[in-house]
């Protein structure tokens, strides 16, 4: 029988929707020595987080996270709230022993992050940054090549992430549904949300980042914060560029932005090696698009591979070929690969430790848009 | 709270796992009055039954169907068996009053087909057959686009359902995995399996099919047969391509096969009005193609949806736009759309009834392949 | 230096707009020993006729294409006026000892080209019907594929020609414009004008068809008469489905309409082989879609094949890589090869003979619509 | 009757052969009041101008370019060679009071550039610098979707050029095939050869750009110099990255390179308006994606617009709908607008002073490379 994981999830908005129904899902599908088991959830109005708990199957809801990290019963802390929360959370969990799965990006800033890692690292709890995406098994399917060393030498790695939503003057900042517009609460505005995203895919595949060179810019200057009631300026970068150098000696080009009419949320990378080509979109998210030098030249073109095979990443736990999985597997994956490495005592990544490093980058690049210089990444 | 309907599911293959996932599912998503409990499952060997009740959370189990039909704590019966075992469990379950979800086809012939409705409705029990590409949200936007009147007067039809996995003949006949091979079990080939599910979705948006003229063809022609350990002559139709004329005076054109090499479950359908046109395919689920004539002439093309925002089907209940789902969530939404029925008492649809009319059409479509003539389809 | 061929083109409307072009170009891009001279162009309004001419550089025009026929200096009669008009014509020419290029259909029936065909035969004079699509690329590509066996045993063989040019009631038949949908100018409607085209590239690509079985409608019964100003009776076929069997055993499914919403002009073919299949279509008409089974399972894919290297067919003779021909290029590529066949003996095809195959089947499938009936195709 | 213009080509290379052919096509197609004759063409290697001449049909050839530009019996002057050439054969053209078309980039800088723009505003000749994507008719389409306004405020500007054609370490520098990565001759590398290309389309559509941000990499550094026969430094950028700020308030992030693993030629851009956005890319250039969010919601979608109807930029002049044209058409529309700006007097863009302001940014760019610095575009 499997041995129970007692999860305490801490927030009850969209990410504590995608963390739980990955938790209900995931003995369904893979074969694990742990199984989750939700007993308890937390949030802001006690309400709200009843009726969470009702929804998903929690055994047992609370308005206070401390007791919850304190609670004997929990093995395994999940932080879905507001950047601004994760750090003390985070440090209180790791304090009490708890296994922790904190929603990216990990911290506000590089500062906060250290203290993270130093935390979970002298506590010795097993703890893991949801960077989902590498999970979608194309995206996974796109590392196992690299890592095959099919692409050759990398010269470029190039990423985007558009999105359109916040176009509009009506939307506000601050609260509930809004927080990601109100620098207090995320910290930055699309580098620490979506960036952080193509950040930790690109290191995972491409290796460390030596040096970045940004811009960015905040299109509209005032918002209502639903919170005050009040009009008040935007903190935020509404969107960002860089470009960079990897220390493998490739060419990084990164952009991001809420601006893009006709994109929800279209995060695509590509990476030109000396030998082959890589492409995959979020939008079309079990397709990878694959080209390869050395097939026959009359012949030769870009395979679009709809990723839904046996044989690629995941996909022999779900249906069968042809028959597409959505983006709610990634977190899926993600736990399977957690608890997996509980088991067999290799964690599962992005660990805190490593999600230190995209938060460096993160850090750089909007130190070198304020100060329009090169910035080159801390080791 | 939530009122529990008591699952008795009789089969332990690909599609159960579909309907038992659904079932665990629905209640985190749906807002509904009633909610699956999974209470036991039966299959032939005890083993795998057990295994199966472990990994979905079913309480017992049995290999015995009978004994699931006649338990009292039973509400409602799934028959996720091979086609030829349709009939005979649906006929036991409405005489028990159960309320049944069966999967498609209905039953092995029109005879068969007729004598299920007339049991189900004699038992007045509520019954579906799972015709689950209906609730794809893309899909149902369709339905929903053509019942509005966009397309205006219907000229053509186009449906394809391709795959590829049967073209060596290494793959056997017959047991468990591939029992669709073998007519005794199935009933014919890509007829009632794939054609079936084009038929379901073409009279649902455009209505009853006059008649039709078919050609089937068996390219391979002998096969191992996995349960006799023989080579046998194989029963079932490989591809089957047919034209047919509509009640509203549109022209039809179906066709599948197994031997479309490249294709691993690729439904397609077009439907071109006189004023706007619409495209869709299984392995890019999530997008629906639109084309409409009273768009402005230089700005005039395709449209690609990709269907994930609020409002269209079904997607409110799920993550945020630009982050789609899958090929499991149409089984979702096809029980929440039963357990709604169930509430309001206007029941989901197919009923059995409904798929009596593609069972009559799939029929004509293998008596006209046999008799090199058009059939009319029998009212 | 090059030797000279006198053309004198029968026509002035679109198709012979793509042949002056092509005759034009074709010795700036191809090294030929023969250069085709703009001699004469014939056409009904004198006008035009000298309009043409004056656009073209052709030196001379007539209205009576008698006189270009009986002309010592010409060498080869180009035929592209209405159907109704390629046998009288085609027969002249050839009794007069001219090569003759003739506009598909190649006849308005089976037994008018078997008369065309005797006669080119009897005056042994090169001729060449102008089924151009052959010559795209792509579309040559796809030919040299099939021919080097990469696909196997062929299972199916699927086309589509859909049109949306004549939905609307408002469109009327007959004169320069229209005649496409006045039965007596044009012989036909879909099946002459474009499954022409897609049963000339399936015989080419797929070998002979066996027999054919076919449904063709009319949705728009009534239209006026551009000539006797009268709403007369419309004798085209709007729309016109067919399927068929090839002598290799593979099966065809062919269908095409000038009311498919959205389709300005989509020919489309596929092909599935035992090993690999191969889809185009002419709305992008420089790339090949093709999918092999023996790449590797895990990057196994749709290629997107952009058909504009040096060594896919024509293509050295244009730009570079990359940069892709359009439409008119396959006129080009089709006086070229009626150019080099002339030189070394072995004469560029389709020739009338091959055309005549083409027309029978569109015959046979006329025949399948009229008596619901299968019907062969006579050898 | 038409008034000539008498043509003298300066150069035998690719560029010679797309303008010599546009110049033979363009009074078949467009209705003008001048026709370009194909007077005498001069290159450096007597048997290759001599070939060129018979070829394309000049009427004399001559490998000393002054002798073109004093014979009084031409009119215009086309600059096809290496761009160290660009600046004394337009200084002695406009001396020489002869119309000038000159090929990309305008200059190897921006002085050149200046004093070219001086001598042809000095000897009021009419003059043209070959930016011919400009018009490939999607791309004209798209200027004049933003032109009326369709897109509201811009936000982001995004374009690609992308090659992989050097790749190779055996791929030499200098000489007649590639001379475009020898410094000496081409002034720069991708910055003036496709940069130049996308900077030209960005000004035309979204405005003056303020300054820029870039990076620029030689992956590279040694190849064979054909002329010498050494392997020598490679002087040129391989790729080059750069963001910038619009005037208009929008962010630009624009990449080239000739390391792009499966790209041949693929030039994209996207732009990103309040209310609209569109993107184009080279590899399908007769397809322009438009998305529009005043669509109705559940019906919005990325439109992929066929560009290939009459009311179309250009389209009426080719064929019928859903045929399309290709790369060379590009330059066929360019002469046909300088031709007509004679007529009327409102001269064809880009002007020489026109490209003198993307010869600003590529400076720029190329600058701020090296300086690691921001740099403000001079007006």
């Amino acid at each position: 029988m499997a041995k129970n994981i007692n999860i305490g999830m801490i927030g009850y908005g969209f990410m504590a929707r995608t963390h739980s129904n990955a938790h209900r899902k995931v003995n369904n599908f893979f074969d694990l020595e742990y199984r989750p088991v939700l007993k308890t959830v937390c949030g802001l109005v006690e309400a709200e987080a009843k009726a969470f708990a009702d929804k998903w199957g929690y055994e047992s809801y609370t308005t206070d996270w401390k007791k919850v990290v304190e609670d004997k019963n929990i093995d395994l802390i999940e932080i879905c709230v507001p950047n601004n929360m994760h750090a003390q959370i985070a440090l209180a969990a790791a304090n009490a022993g708890k296994m922790i799965i904190c929603e990216k990006p990990l911290a506000l800033n590089v500062a906060q992050a250290k203290e993270m890692v130093d935390a979970v690292e002298k506590a010795k709890v097993a703890n893991l940054v949801s960077f989902n995406y590498r999970r979608v098994p194309a995206v996974t399917l796109a590392k196992q090549l690299i890592d095959q060393g099919r692409l050759g030498r990398i010269f470029h790695y190039r990423a985007n992430f558009l999105q359109d939503w916040t176009i509009s003057t009506d939307v506000p900042q601050g609260g509930m549904a809004t927080w990601r517009l109100d620098v207090k609460a995320a910290g930055s505005g699309v580098t620490g949300d979506l960036l952080a995203h193509c950040i930790d895919t690109a290191i995972w595949q491409n290796g460390s980042i030596k040096c970045v060179n940004a811009m960015t810019e905040t299109f509209i200057k005032e918002r209502k914060n639903v919170e005050t009631g009040k009009v008040e300026p935007v903190g935020i970068d509404d969107a960002c560029t860089f470009f960079c150098r990897f220390d493998n000696g490739s060419l990084g080009n990164f952009e991001s932005t809420r601006y893009a009419r006709g994109h929800k949320a279209l995060y695509t990378f590509e990476i030109n090696g000396e030998k082959a080509s890589i492409r995959w979109d979020l939008h079309d998210l079990h397709r990878l698009q694959y080209f390869d030098h050395r097939d026959e030249g009359i012949i030769r073109g870009w395979r679009s591979i709809h990723v839904s095979d046996g044989d690629q990443p995941y996909m022999k736990k779900w249906w069968v070929p042809g028959l597409q999985i959505g983006y709610e597997h990634s977190f899926v994956h993600q736990i399977a690969d957690f608890l997996e490495g509980l088991a067999t005592g290799k964690p599962a990544r992005p660990t805190f430790r490593d999600a230190l490093e995209t938060q460096k980058v993160c850090e750089a690049v909007l130190t070198s848009a304020k100060t329009s210089q090169w910035v080159n990444i801390p080791s």
